[in-house]
């Protein structure tokens, strides 16, 4: 894609009121665009990475053998007057219809999700079941803030799983823990999963958190894996940790990217969901519920993989694989030259998957590269009259400082394996 | 996929509130749930359908040089204070938020993409540019009916362009005709282009109208290619049209399922969208809007393609490209040779690209072909004891009443021929 017909390009200031580090760095780039307070228009370059990263959790809940559905946004009154949630959860958007009719905007589905469920389990051979979807949510936040990390709309891929025994939840929860910790990965965020208030009904909820200094969230946990968040710790900084007995609990500050939360009969009960057994005996159905932001994520990556120069994004999520920057020269056959090997050059990584964002704008060389540092796709090429001159192409990883010059007959080849080798931003340490 | 996993199955009965074919028949098939009047959950089956539908609209609008983007669904009250509007729009869903800040549900999106694109323009080197998405739309329809094709919540593809010239305007929109003209082929529906009323601004919009008796719509038209809405028309039935001056006006009944709008400078100009041109003048900009709606083009899809059985999927937006039915035998020795015919037809069926959807129920025969015709697969085979001992697979397109044994050597490549041979639902008659 050339960088000239690109919609939303790059500000050379950055905007001054944005609030945080990934609002700032993604408005700056071009990738989102703020409508209000926690409302932002993904631009073509964000898109691409909310898509990505949306995909990659998709593949996760496909392997948990979730089905995908896709349920409305718009709720009536009464399944909330059912579970007794219309005036519980706090953030929640009313609206009247015609008719006087009363509306909430789902800020999660579990009153939607349930009453479906129900509908299409005629027996307890149709359970275990999980469906998920990824749609938008809504949250009437007062104080929406941090850019995509607490938005009053944002994109959720919410899942919900059915069972008729408390070992198969477990057993199906435990999975989804693994499936949560490759999603967030592969988007090169490594979180630690941590206990959380489960409500009336568990002991226990897990999030999801990534550690980083701008987090709002607070974790006391202990390398051994123990870790609770400041809701529910009954630990401190420098405390010996109980669980095993010889760490030091830290307390560090958090981004939660995703919880799942044992719901037990608090739905399907309300909604008086139960199944005949085997034994023709009627059977409570467990329930769970599973949810991951994507665009929370792509704000923490954004949090996380940055530096003075701007975004770092994992290979898996970027908005494009190599970053193409051309450099004019005053011979206009030079530029023809230079212009045609662009050319052939996208035209062979199209062929093999690798897809090219080409900076093909008459700009002077150094705002070409701030740019891209700015945009952050993890492989800068350049081509310009002193690379040609040695039949190379200019070579430089936007993690690495130094650049190297590789063959034009090398640079197809190299591509390939660099986009399959492991990303030194999803590796943990 | 195997049948017995899928969430959401047929039911025996239709929906006996039902208020129209598609709604009958979609609900009845499992491919969506009513969540209440003009609101549907998306059930895997249907998820698909509408996937494919959005894909071929995405790949039409790539072609015409838009770029995608993604606005949100919550827009403030100020963007249609400016342009008028918050009172105009009879449909606007309107909400208030924390802090008495009020809001309206995008029933289109002219408010939040013209100011949008106005701060990504910085010359008039920047146009002509177009942008859409494929975003869910939000109308409060006082009846919301016909099951998916008046919604109170639906799929939208919104395309908006913008143009310094009258001349580069009117190019675009008529490029964006032939574009229309392919989607609706693709999904097997023979669209007319209707002329329909152009607002104060322009002397007519264009609509994309499909004729069939269960229409809302009414249209004028002759053989000729002339034709107008109920709303606009200047002739009767009988008529000899105006515009050849040879032909019969004929009335019909029609499903919109695009329009096209100039909208000239309605909303450029009020919110003081303009650029210098070449001569430092500042020249006003022209913008044309564009919608199709993925989920009103399924629910006509259904309208159109159905017989007493049930849906008949034009190839392009069938859920899956192939059903398979296995029967069982009472001799458990065949049965594990029809479930590895099955199996292994599957995986060369998916190396091919060819995705199969596998009734693997112990149900008997009936019920299987029932539901088969229900769903509306293409092409249906069957493997049984029977056709086994023949060495073969039963062949059926659901369009066709007759079946044929094809050897089960001989099936991988007829697949593939029928994939790509062009379906007898989207030609033109």
């Amino acid at each position: 894609m050339r960088y000239s017909t690109l919609f939303g390009k790059t500000n050379k200031t950055a905007p001054h009121d944005a609030e945080s580090v990934n609002a700032r760095l993604l408005v700056q780039a071009g990738f989102v665009n703020q409508l209000m307070a926690g409302v932002y228009t993904y631009l073509p370059l964000g898109l691409r990475v909310l898509n990505k990263i949306q995909n990659i959790i998709r593949k996760e809940m496909n392997g948990l053998g979730a089905s995908e559905i896709y349920m409305p946004a718009l709720h009536p009154k009464d399944l909330y007057d059912t579970t007794g949630r219309w005036d519980q959860i706090d953030v929640l958007f009313k609206l009247t219809g015609s008719g006087e009719k009363e509306y909430a905007l789902g800020s999660t589905h579990e009153e939607v999700v349930t009453p479906l469920v129900q509908q299409y389990v005629r027996s307890y051979k149709d359970l275990p079941l999980a469906v998920f979807q990824i749609q938008d949510k809504f949250r009437n936040e007062a104080r929406a803030k941090s850019g995509l990390l607490r938005g009053r709309e944002f994109s959720m891929k919410d899942l919900y799983s059915f069972h008729l025994t408390e070992e198969d939840f477990q057993q199906f929860y435990e999975k989804s823990k693994q499936s949560y910790l490759n999603v967030f990965q592969t988007c090169g965020l490594d979180a630690m999963i941590v206990e959380a208030s489960g409500g009336v009904f568990s002991k226990f909820s897990h999030e999801f958190q990534v550690a980083t200094e701008h987090g709002e969230d607070l974790v006391y946990h202990c390398k051994c894996g123990f870790a609770q968040n400041r809701e529910i710790a009954e630990v401190k900084a420098g405390d010996t940790c109980p669980s095993c007995g010889k760490g030091t609990i830290k307390e560090t500050k958090t981004i939660e990217v995703g919880n799942i939360f044992p719901l037990k009969t608090k739905f399907t009960g309300a909604f008086d969901f139960k199944v005949q057994g085997p034994d023709n005996a009627l059977v409570d159905i467990l329930m769970g519920c599973y949810g991951i932001g994507p665009s929370r994520v792509m704000g923490t990556i954004v949090e996380i993989h940055n530096d003075e120069r701007g975004m770092l994004w994992p290979k898996a999520v970027a908005p494009f694989d190599v970053h193409l920057v051309t450099i004019g020269s005053k011979d206009d056959s030079v530029n023809e030259q230079i212009e045609s090997s662009a050319e052939s050059l996208i035209e062979e990584l199209k062929q093999q998957g690798t897809e090219v964002l080409w900076d093909d704008r008459e700009t002077r060389p150094g705002e070409k590269f701030a740019d891209a540092d700015l945009i952050g796709i993890p492989l800068r090429l350049v081509i310009s009259e002193k690379t040609l001159a040695e039949g190379s192409f200019e070579w430089k990883p936007r993690q690495e400082t130094e650049s190297r010059l590789v063959k034009l007959e090398d640079v197809i080849e190299e591509v390939k394996v660099w986009c399959t080798t492991p990303d030194r931003l999803t590796s943990q340490e």
